[in-house]
C-alpha cells in the first residue's frame, strides 16, 4: 500500500510542475507576441518575425545543456527506458532524483522553447522515479537514509513501484487510470500479479482523484471532482458511427500507418546519424537550439505568409492571433501555432466545421510532421505524444473536410470525428502500442461506444506500420543496444538449443572460495552472476568443459558485500557476528554498490577464504543443456530472471545464459 | 485470430439465446396475469394469487431436470467452474456442447419461472463453450471433425481460447469490453502474453459490436450503432461527486461488505447441508421447484397486502400492475417483482426521488435477500449478478431516501447515486472481485467519472468482507475440492521445502519400458504424469529413494495414445510408419482418450517395449529437493504447470509435486 503513498505524492509533484509550466507558457508567449488579442491596429510583423526566433532557442539551449552535461538518460520521453527497466534490464540512472530534476525542468524548458513537443512521456517518467523514491525511502544523492521500507528494497520491488509510478503517471496526463494500468502492462509487467495490478490500478485512481481535486481548486469549484486528466481533449458527446464507416476508419488507419512507418524510418536515419556524429555534448546544444530556431521560423514564415483570416468568436480559441487580418478575424494558422499544442488538437477535434481550410492544414501538416520528425531524439526533454496527435489531427481534419465535399449532407460526416480517427490512427502508427492507446483515448475523450472505431484505426496502422518497422520506442530501444526481450520468443527458434545459446566457458566460485580468487575474478570480469560449484572436484576441468555441480548462484554485488564486511571464514571466531550480516546489510547497500577496486582487501586477507552458500541463491533456476530456445526465453520472461545457468545430465555447469544471449535472436 | 472467428459466432448465438429469452419471459409474465396494463376494473386478486405459484414451478423443476441429469456442471453461474478451467484445473465436462445447451436452455427457464437469478454468468459460461468449441473445429459430441484448427489442440491453447469467450461473454452481457479483457486476466490468465491480450480484446470488442448491431436492427436503427449491453443500466449523465461524499461511500462499502459476508456465510451453510443431505438428484429437483414456488408466494403476498400505489406515467416502469391500486396509480412492488431483475436494478437507479417509500424497499430487500440466497447453488443454471445488484441497489436507494431526509437540500443527495453505490457494494461484498467489477460497472453506467467512487465502495466491500470469509465463487470452489491455486504463494511458507511438499515415492517409467509394466501400471495408478528415468540402473533402488536419473515426463494420454497405435520397438521394422506418429496424432485423440481398459493388448504385446524417449517432455521443469515452496509455487501459477519433478543433487528423481500438493497449503 506504500504505492498510494506514492501516487498521491507523486501527482501532486506533477500538478505542481504543470502548473509552473502553464505559468511559464503563458508569459513567454504573451511577452513575446505583445500583440495578443490586440485589435487596434496592424502590428509591425517584419521586426516581429525576426525578435522571438532569436530568443527562443535560449530555454531550449538551457535545456539541452542541462539534460546532455547532467542527466543524458533524461532525454527524450522516457518511455523507452521505463519499458526497459518494467522488462528487467538495469538501465543506469533512470529513476534517479538528478534525472527527475532535469527531467521535469527539461520538459518545461522546452515547451517554453515551442518545440514540437509535448510532455506526457516526461510526466510518466517523473511518476515511476517519484514512486521509486518513495518505495526506497531514501535517498542516495542526499545522502538522507529514512530507514523504512527495507522491504522493497529489491530490485523486483522496486521494479513494481516503477510500474505504479508510470500508470499514475498516466492516469494524470490523460485522466485514464484504466488506460494507465493497462499501459503499465502492455509496456513492463510480465507476470499478471492480482495485488500488483490492484495496488497499480488504486494508485493510478488515486492520481486521477488528487488531479481532480486540485484542478477544482484551480478552477475556482473546490471539491466538484469531475475534471479529468491534464490533457482533456474535449468530451465527444453526441458521437456515433454507423456500419458504412467502418471501411473509411481502415482507409486512414492504413494512411496513419503509412505515416507512422515513414516517421519511424526518417528518425531511424537521423538517430543512427546522430548517433555517429553528433556524439559531442555541444554539438547536441547546437542541434538543439538549431531546431528551436528553426522551429520558430517555419511558423513565423507559415502565419507571415498565410491569408487564411476566420472569424472570431465562433470557436474557442483562447488566444487569438489577428496579425494581418482585418479586425474581428483571426490567423487561423497562428492560432494553430500558437496556442499549446494540447489545445491545437483540441481545436482540430472541435472546432465547428469551415474553421480550416484544406491549403493552411496541408502546409501546416506537412511542415509539423518534419519537425516533429527532427525534434524526437534531440537532446532534451520531450514527450511524443502529442506533436503525432496534433499532425494526426491534422491531417484527419483534411479528410474530414475531403469526406464533407464528397459525402455532402451525410450527418456521419463530421471533420472533429475524423481529426479524431486521424490522430489516433498517427499516433498508432508511430508508437505501435494498441490495447491501452485504445482505453487512454477512450478516457481521453469521454466516450465508450467509439472504441471499436478507435481500435480499428489503431491496430490497422499497428499492422500496415509493422510491415515496414518497428515502433519508434522499440526503434530507440534497439539503438541503444538494451538487450530488451520481446513478447514471444523468436520465431523458428525450436530448434536452437540452450547448448548453442549459452556462453561458455563459465567464470564460476566454488562453494569456499579464496577471498584472493574473488577479487581478481570480480576485478577482470565483467559479469554480474556467478555459479557457485561444488568445490570437491579439481578446478582444473575445464578441458572437458564442464565446471563440477552446480549449487546456486551468487551476484557482483552481493560478493562485495560480502567483502566490504569481511565475513571471511578466518576471522569468523573474532567478529562471530557474521550471522549478523542479514538480508538488512544487503538491503542497506542497494542499489548502489562500489566498485570492486573500492574495496581495499589486504594481501593477508587475499589468503583467507569465505564459505559462499549461506549467502548465495541455492534455487537459481538452472535448465538442461537439451531445453530449447522458446522454453528459456519463457522462462526469462515469466520470472523476470537476469541469468539461468546450463547444466548437464550430471548436474554440472555448463553454460550460462543471460538476457544479451537472448536478445541476439531475433 | 481464430479467436475473432469465436467471438464473433459467439456473440451472435448470445444474442440469440437472450432474444429467445426475452420473446419467452415476456409472454409467460402477461399470460400469468392478464391484469397487465389492464385498468378497467379490479382483478380478481385472490384467484390470481394461487395460480400462478402453482404453475410457475413447472419451467423451474424442467430446468433442473435438465441440469442435475444431464450437466451437473451447468448448476449455477459457471463462473467459478470457468474460473477453475483457467487456472490450469480440468474440470470434466466444463466445455461440453451438452453443457452448454443445458446452460442456455436451463438459464431460459429458471427466469421464466421467476426465480431470484441473473443471465449474465450462465452468458460467459456459454461465450467460454462456444469459444473452446470453434477453436477445436470438431466436436466429439456430433462425432464432426472439420480437420482445421489441428494447431489449437492442446490444453495451453483451448484455455486462451476460452479467456476470449469469457470476456467476450461479459462484453455481450454488460456492453463492457475492456472489462470483460479485465476479467479474463482476474480470474484465468497467470502470465500476461501481449499477443493473448490483444486477441481477447479484439474478441470482446468484436462481441460489443455484434451486439450492437443486432441490437440496432432490433429497435429499427439498423447501423446506428450506440446501443452498449444487453444489460443496460441506463447512462448516468450528470453524476458528480464531491469531496464530503467519500465517507458515506466508506460507510456504505462497509455496509456491501457485511451483508455480502452475510450472504456468503448462509450460502456457505447451505451449500454444505446440499452436499451432505441434497446429493440426490431427484431430492435436487424438488428443491429447486420449492424455491420456485416460494418465491413466487413471498412475490404475491407482499404485493397483495403493499398499499404502496404510485401515480403512473412519471416513471419508466414498462408494464405497470395496477393490483388493488386507484385508477392510474400502479403498485410500486408489483413494479419492482414483475419486471425482468434488470429493469427493476434500472427503475432504481433512476427513477424520481419519491418513487419507493422506505417500507416497501425495506421488506423487498430482506426477502429478496434470502430468496437470492436460497437460489445461488440450486441444481439450475442460475446467474449471481443482477439478483446481489438488485438487492443491492434496493438497501442503497434506502440510504438514499434516509440521506435525503438527512442532507435535506444538498444538490449532490440522489437517491440513484446511492443505489448505484448500495448495489456495487453488495457485488463487491459477495464476489469480492475488484479491477474488473470497476470496470464493468463503469463501462455498464457509461460515466467515467464516477469510477473512483466505485472503487472505492468495491474495496472497502472487499476487505470488510474479507475479514469474515472468501469470495463466494471461491467457497463453492473450495467445496468443490478443486486444487485452485491462490494468486501468491501462502505465507509463511517460506520455510517449507520441495522435500517437504513433495509425494513420494514416485511411480516413474524407464527410457526403454516394457509393455505389460506400463499397462499394469496405468490400471493401478491414477496419477497423470509418470518421470521418465535412465533404465540403466537397477530398477529397485526404492530402498534408497531415488528412482534414476531424470530424463523427462510422460503423460498418461500419450502413453495410451502409444499404445493404441502399437509403437513397440519389436514392431518397429514391419510398421516403420514410427516416425510418422508425429504430432497430429496426438491432437486427433485430444482432448478425449479412452480408459486404459479399452486399449486392448495382447499378452505377447505386453513382452514387447516402448522407447518413451522421442514422445516424453524432454525439458520439463524439475526443482532442487531444496527449493522453497512459494519458488515451486510460482513456477506452477506463472507457467501454468501441472507436475514438476523433485530431484537430488545428483539429479535423480526423489519426489512428485502437483496442484493438489500445493493446494493443501493454505
Ligand atoms: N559468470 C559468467 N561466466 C561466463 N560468461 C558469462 C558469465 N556471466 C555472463 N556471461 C556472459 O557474458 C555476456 C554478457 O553478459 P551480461 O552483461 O548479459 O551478464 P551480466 O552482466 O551478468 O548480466 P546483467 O547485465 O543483466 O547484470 C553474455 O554473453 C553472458 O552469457
Ligand atoms: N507419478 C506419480 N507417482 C507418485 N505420486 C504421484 C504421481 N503423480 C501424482 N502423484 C501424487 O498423487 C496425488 C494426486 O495427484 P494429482 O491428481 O494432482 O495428479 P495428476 O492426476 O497426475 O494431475 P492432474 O490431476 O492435474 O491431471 C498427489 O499427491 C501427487 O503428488
Ligand atoms: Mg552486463
Ligand atoms: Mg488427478
Amino acid at each position: 500500500m506504500g504505492s498510494i503513498l506514492s501516487a498521491a505524492e507523486d501527482e501532486e509533484q506533477e500538478v505542481l510542475i504543470r502548473k509552473e509550466l502553464d505559468s511559464y507558457v503563458q508569459p513567454a508567449i504573451s511577452s513575446s507576441f505583445p500583440c495578443d488579442n490586440v485589435s487596434e491596429e496592424e502590428n509591425n510583423l517584419d521586426s516581429l518575425f525576426l525578435a522571438p526566433s532569436c530568443f527562443v532557442f535560449v530555454p531550449v539551449a538551457i535545456g539541452a545543456t542541462l539534460v546532455a552535461y547532467l542527466a543524458p538518460v533524461a532525454a527524450g520521453s522516457g518511455i523507452p527506458v521505463i519499458k526497459c527497466y518494467l522488462n528487467g534490464v538495469k538501465v543506469p540512472e533512470v529513476v534517479r532524483v538528478k534525472t527527475f530534476i532535469v527531467k521535469a525542468v527539461g520538459v518545461v524548458l522546452s515547451v517554453v522553447g515551442g518545440l514540437a513537443v509535448g510532455k506526457e512521456g516526461p510526466m510518466i517518467h517523473c511518476g515511476a522515479v517519484i514512486a521509486a523514491g518513495i518505495s526506497q525511502g531514501k535517498s542516495t544523492t542526499f545522502r538522507k537514509d529514512l530507514k523504512i521500507f527495507y522491504r522493497f528494497r529489491e530490485d523486483h520491488e522496486k521494479r513494481d513501484f516503477v510500474s505504479a509510478g508510470a500508470a499514475a503517471g498516466v492516469a494524470a496526463a490523460f485522466g485514464a487510470p484504466v488506460g494507465g494500468v493497462l499501459f503499465s502492462l502492455e509496456e513492463g509487467a510480465s507476470f499478471w500479479n492480482q495485488t500488483l495490478t490492484w495496488s497499480i490500478f488504486f494508485c493510478s485512481m488515486i492520481s486521477a482523484f488528487t488531479l481532480n481535486l486540485v484542478l477544482s481548486a484551480y478552477h475556482n469549484h473546490p471539491g466538484q471532482l469531475s475534471y479529468s486528466g491534464l490533457i482533456n481533449f474535449g468530451k465527444f458527446d453526441n458521437i456515433s458511427y454507423s456500419f458504412v464507416e467502418l471501411p473509411v476508419y481502415v482507409l486512414m488507419g492504413t494512411i496513419g500507418g503509412l505515416f507512422g512507418a515513414l516517421f519511424n524510418y526518417l528518425n531511424h536515419k537521423l538517430t543512427v546519424f546522430r548517433l555517429r556524429y553528433l556524439y559531442l555534448k555541444w554539438l547536441q546544444v547546437t542541434e538543439a537550439s538549431l531546431v528551436a530556431m528553426m522551429t520558430a521560423t517555419v511558423g513565423f514564415t507559415m502565419i507571415y505568409f498565410s491569408w487564411d483570416c476566420q472569424v472570431l468568436g465562433s470557436d474557442p480559441v483562447e488566444y487569438a492571433l489577428q496579425f494581418h487580418c482585418e479586425d474581428g478575424k483571426y490567423s487561423a494558422l497562428g492560432a494553430i501555432w500558437f496556442q499549446t499544442p494540447e489545445a491545437s488538437v483540441k481545436s482540430l477535434f472541435h472546432d465547428p466545421p469551415g474553421s480550416w481550410t484544406l491549403t493552411s492544414l496541408g502546409i501546416f501538416f506537412l511542415f509539423y510532421f518534419l519537425l516533429a520528425c527532427w525534434t524526437y531524439g534531440l537532446s532534451v526533454s520531450s514527450g511524443l505524444f502529442i506533436p503525432t496527435l496534433l499532425a494526426g489531427a491534422a491531417w484527419g481534419r483534411i479528410m474530414g473536410i475531403c469526406a464533407e465535399w464528397l459525402f455532402n449532407g451525410q450527418d456521419w460526416v463530421c471533420p472533429g470525428k475524423f481529426a479524431l480517427i486521424g490522430a489516433a490512427s498517427m499516433l498508432g502508427g508511430v508508437v505501435r502500442m494498441t490495447i491501452s492507446l485504445t482505453v487512454i483515448l477512450i478516457e481521453a475523450t469521454g466516450n465508450i461506444t467509439f472504441g471499436l472505431p478507435l481500435m480499428i484505426v489503431l491496430m490497422v496502422a499497428k499492422w500496415v506500420g509493422d510491415y515496414f518497422n518497428e515502433g519508434l520506442y522499440d526503434i530507440h530501444v534497439q539503438l541503444s543496444s538494451v538487450p530488451l526481450l520481446a513478447w514471444e520468443p523468436p520465431p523458428l527458434s525450436n530448434n536452437i538449443y540452450a547448448s548453442e545459446v549459452m556462453s561458455h566457458p563459465v567464470t564460476t566460485f566454488c562453494t569456499v572460495e579464496k577471498v584472493g580468487r574473488i577479487v581478481e575474478t570480480l576485478t577482470s570480469e565483467p559479469h554480474n552472476g556467478f555459479p557457485v560449484v561444488d568445490s570437491d572436484e579439481p578446478a582444473s576441468l575445464s578441458t572437458n568443459r564442464t565446471f563440477g555441480r552446480f549449487r546456486g548462484l551468487i551476484l557482483r554485488w552481493q560478493l562485495i558485500v560480502l567483502l566490504q564486511h569481511k565475513v571471511f571464514n578466518e576471522t569468523a571466531e573474532r567478529q562471530w557476528a557474521n550471522k549478523k550480516l542479514t538480508l538488512n546489510d544487503f538491503r542497506d547497500a542497494y542499489p548502489r554498490y562500489p566498485p570492486i577496486q573500492r574495496v581495499h582487501i589486504s594481501p593477508q586477507e587475499k589468503e583467507f577464504s569465505i564459505d559462499l552458500r549461506p549467502f548465495m541463491n541455492p534455487s537459481t533456476y538452472a535448465v538442461s543443456h537439451t531445453a530449447s530456445l522458446p522454453r528459456i526465453f519463457r522462462l526469462f520472461r515469466a520470472l523476470g530472471l537476469r541469468h539461468i545457468v546450463v547444466v548437464n545430465d550430471q548436474h554440472e555447469v555448463i553454460g550460462i545464459v543471460t538476457r544479451k544471449d537472448l536478445a541476439r535472436y531475433r
